[in-house]
């Protein structure tokens, strides 16, 4: 999660934290680390000009990745956080490597929190095919202990329901079962929201599920594990500081920014639109 | 559709038809064009490493589409079909001031195939968000009879259900009526499918609709109008031609391309992976 590679110096310290994900999803981290972190400043970039990173190859997602972790090296981040759960699945190590500042996934925040949850030893997961696919939450969990029993599913149509602002709907809550039912036939105590979006879908699945599963929000995990990470590399601002946000997208905002900041009540200012410079990769 | 800058010499008669898409819902327009002019040789480059281009802003899909045109014309295409209604609403006029052969879109052959199809003169229309958003079929359907009412209606949802492989589910079906129930309550009496994907629900659209409603497919109509632009440029293979398909996607092919080769009956045949080069655009 860490390389560890940060100085800590004084000037270091009011820089940025650096925040991208595929989309607007990753909104939900930054929303945690606003209330986590209130004097921490956040540089958000969200790549929609080539989202949906979730059902895209490795490859592609990694080259995507190494060239937005360099547009939030250009911000002056003093850390860079992966809040895209097929980032972090399939390109941590390749970022860990090339950034020279820290870089935290969102994968092992919500493994731990998994293992601290489970009582059955019996864990879900739910996130896009790439991550999915990728395996990386299984070896998350399993690398924290040995014994738990991992059933995975991918759910390719929460997110465009979650964009289309359809948070309440009785369709949204059958194609929730359709995906979600076989685990829950399978006896898990514990699901990992394992995508940005899905804490927006949080309220309906915990009506659906009932009390007796417990609901692991990776976006909560992974702000508490940036906060432990600036307070292990001595890199947290200064308390008087008044942390700031600034959103920067790829392509123009669409309607889905409007239904994060409702759902997330995040003030998230004027929207800057960056390119990406496929050249200035790491 | 046509910039009628093509020469029609013998050689350039043998070359292939370029073909692209955002993805692999252009597919659709290749069943048919395969269908039409069995001894033409198609090029089809699928950009599944940027897609969907349908909720994108209209100058993001302009830049890629002048990007992977480029491609096509590096494939020595003789003429280049735009098969997806996003690229074709948003970015036509750019790709006919700047490619140099003849070039065909899905708006106005469905546009025109409306017009003829219409008793009652209220046309709906359903695509992406950046399709409905450009107003483009509004636009040919008026500039074909202007007394022509037109409702539309975006339905972001279709293609990642069409892509999940769910073309016959209840909840599909309601996903369906939700969408095209209110236009149905406008009166309408033709319904243009503006997207590649949407004919992969023909069915189950038309089993919800009943007799009374006639589906316009711009995959059938683009098929048509690019014969007749052949026919016109003199750029028809010659009879003899066995015609052969290639397709190119620029991120490896997901479970999705089974879907679309078995629904539409397609051999493609090995895929080739191709990287964007942005440097190459026109």
């Amino acid at each position: 999660m860490s390389n560890g590679k940060a100085q800590g110096g004084s000037a270091e310290k009011s820089q940025p934290i650096g925040v991208f994900d595929s989309g607007i999803g990753g909104l939900t981290v930054v929303s945690a680390l606003r209330t986590l972190l209130p004097n921490e400043s956040i540089y958000y970039l969200g790549d929609t000009a080539r989202l949906p990173y979730g059902g895209k190859s490795a490859s592609t997602v990694q080259r995507y990745s190494l060239e937005i972790a360099a547009m939030l090296l250009e911000e002056n981040a003093k850390t860079v956080v992966v809040a895209c759960n097929t980032a972090s699945a399939v390109a941590l190590s390749q970022l860990i490597e090339s950034v020279p500042v820290p870089v935290t996934g969102v994968i092992l925040p919500g493994a731990r929190a998994a293992i601290a949850a489970t009582r059955s030893g019996q864990v879900g997961v739910i996130g896009t095919r790439a991550t999915i696919n990728s395996g990386a939450y299984e070896r998350a969990l399993r690398s924290l202990d040995s014994e738990i029993r991992v059933t995975a599913r991918a759910c390719p149509l929460l997110v465009p329901l979650i964009e289309e602002g359809w948070l309440e709907r009785p369709i949204t809550d059958q194609i929730i079962m359709q995906y979600v039912g076989p685990l829950v036939d399978e006896g898990i105590d514990t699901l990992v929201l394992g995508c940005t979006h899905y804490p927006l879908l949080r309220k309906a699945i915990a009506r659906l599920l009932g009390d007796t599963i417990t609901l692991v929000d990776s976006a909560q995990n992974c702000a508490s594990a940036v906060r432990d990470l600036l307070i292990r590399e001595n890199l947290r601002a200064p308390e008087a500081n008044t942390g700031s946000l600034q959103v920067a997208l790829t392509d123009p905002p669409d309607s889905f920014l409007r239904v994060a900041r409702e759902a997330l009540q995040l003030d998230v200012g004027e929207v800057q639109l960056r390119q990406v410079t496929p050249h200035t990769h790491l």
